[in-house]
């Protein structure tokens, strides 16, 4: 195991934003560095384009502990299920430089660069292989598709739009 | 703790599935059986109309397997992201009663009613405390709602599409 | 791991209760899903005939969460040593359909069909492998047997007794 | 916590065997040594007369490594019951001072004392609280009494002897 | 917990080096974030002066993973004993920027700008409250101090040495 | 497993303490006793003679309790970095025959036998591998040895200092 306690990581390059999303996502996890086995620790640099994107998805095995480092983020987080007739909560916060969030294990969370120049934070994950699950992928880009008539009445949309969306390409910027 | 180790659950009675899914569960948890407290096991019971769903889902802290006990279901999960280049991988199975599957931890998931009759399946999660994140509901259904720019990107839908959805209203079959 | 995720489990089938006992325990748990390894859950089915005792046992490595699906069955588990010159308090408790019980990890627990139709319980475990140790089983028919010294002091009763019981058959109901 | 770091536990005084098994447990754990808080490690003496016995027991959240100090035991632990038509596995073993067993968690053991003179063993328990279930005394002792149809259907015995076993008195050596 | 999901931190401000050690470490965990409480994660952003130095230290209960962002670090950490005769092995390594190394969970570890311009890294750590031991401050600097014959006798120095390094002022730089 | 679920350890046999710290410790744990694995305990016996030290040293994976069983004993521990401008708190006892002294995981801790006549102790640890990091040998005595200019540094010594202690002969009492 000590013979992997580092590696050369690129954490300190900015990452190649030029994506339908304008957002991509460095990790430095058990899967490059062996090292981190059993250690339940990870990190990630997130590099944000203006107006860039990282969109809706959870960390089924995680929680993420962000800082801002460069630029304006808006983030948000959603709650579970609340109960009947009550409605998920949603908590949003405006993020600067310095600034430090927490988004619990398995809540549906985004960022989003709000300033006209780019941002970057980085981010430490409670696991050595936190994964990720990006919604619109998992749901409307999976291998094979999930049958159409699932998703619009879990969406409550006409099939043309669900046939619309399985046949995008869906960017994946981790 | 001991003298709350037992509920009337009416887990032997069918749910009532009049609504817009066709699906509901009843669950026993810490919440309503305070004797599971720090006992890491919960169960619930899901009642399924003809052709009735329970939507793409997630449970956030726990791994659920489900036996179904009556008619047939069309179920399936969507693993995390691959990687670079690669499509979420789905896993799909149709169960008959007497079939058990396992859904892991804080993958989506869902289970579709194929049958013309209604189903009914009982589940035991590993968690005292699961928790539900029902994808719709937590994504075009929050308070307040999610910023409308980032359902768009995120989505690679028009704006008006967002607004429908965020106009609807979100059943929770929890 | 993914590609075992579901069996055919006859969990839907009422198990054969033509024993000394009138009852039997069908399991789905690592051993048969493998699926289930590291997941922290199992399940099973208990079926009972008129008068069947599910016998006093243990799991060592899980609480059980149970769910009456038919019948009516009295159940109790008794807790650990109090401390001196005190009685070790049993907990019991008559359970109809719908109705739940917990019995906390590793506390001697059974349930007996008090009624004169058979029963019918599902159970969720807090363990991939919860393990059973029916106690007459363990105690009397060990291979090869305990001592009949040591058992003839720990249960207070003649050396005939100890030797009468340990040329029982002890039927194992899981 | 760190104010109660420390006792004086009396583990260094023989405990008093005079009662019915011949033998007695001294326990350090978190009820008399409130620094274990959170600690998952315990201790305990057992001081046996000539021929006393700590008679079958499991301890529901905790693996115990026994070491002899003095004396010659005869220990043995039953394993969970195998399946169809295989009998409880039991391991026993005669050790010397300086000998050291492991009982894993949640298994029925014993010590006996086999040598003419006064044993000592001193034993760590993987839990701040690791519990006692004395099986005869959790069986035939509890209050209320388990009702003797449970008993004497799950002990192949007649109700006399059920009866005989629930009027004894029955010590807890711990 | 989730009204404080995010605090202002300061990791984006270079921190104040200006003392003997040239360092300083500025830590978001839970006694700051409560939001923290159970995620088991936190960060911290070390700055180091020219050939300033964070000192042999350990984290009680958590696993580091540093990232150096700025400047060139000699950094390394000392195994555990290996047995006797053997030494205990140390593991060092050149780091630059946007170089990943791990500190396993309680290994003294230490890390010394070797370059003639400041340095700074962030560190993920696996637990909310991971705690900081400095060796030299626990050892030579605590209240009230430990007996000099100890001290004498465990580092092999004449007592003088020992009331000269008691004598000192021992900077925390955390 | 159980074929490995006892050994004989010696215990029972007085360690030899002709050494430069007078003290020796016999472990009991996974890699001299397999039965132990996955089961978060071990045992270690004490010898100490007279004036014979246990130096500073932390277990990473373990919290110890000790219990006298001969002798007396000085012992304490240190707090970890309480925050600036305060000490690291030191707690320490003088322990005679039956105490019982907690180390919390992780901390620097020692004994010392103050009285005139050998002293003899037995400890649980709550880990299969609790390992040891004695401070002197792990800071002065590794190899390859630590930059001299870190150490010079880290405990305000001159480097001829350092040299010394890096060129003694560091026993490893475990």
């Amino acid at each position: 195991m000590f013979f992997s306690s580092g590696i050369r990581s690129g954490l300190n390059i900015p990452g190649n934003t030029s994506n339908q999303l304008g957002s991509v996502v460095t990790n430095v996890n058990v899967n490059n560095l062996p090292g981190l086995n059993t250690m339940g620790i990870s990190l990630a640099r997130i590099d944000y384009a203006p107006y860039g994107l990282n969109p809706p998805h959870t960390h089924p095995r995680a929680t993420e502990v962000l800082v801002v480092l460069e630029g304006t983020l808006y983030v948000g987080f959603v709650l579970s299920n609340p109960g009947p007739n009550m409605k998920n909560k949603l908590f949003t916060k405006i993020l600067k430089p310095g600034d430090v969030f927490v988004f619990p294990k398995g809540m549906i969370h985004f960022q989003l660069n709000v300033g006209k120049t780019k941002a970057v934070a980085m981010s430490g994950l409670s696991s050595q292989d936190a994964g990720v699950i990006t919604v619109a992928n998992a749901v409307f880009g999976s291998d094979p598709p999930i049958n159409p008539y699932v998703l619009t009445k879990a969406f409550q949309v006409e099939k043309k739009v669900v046939d619309y969306l399985q046949s995008q390409f869906w960017w994946d910027n981790n």
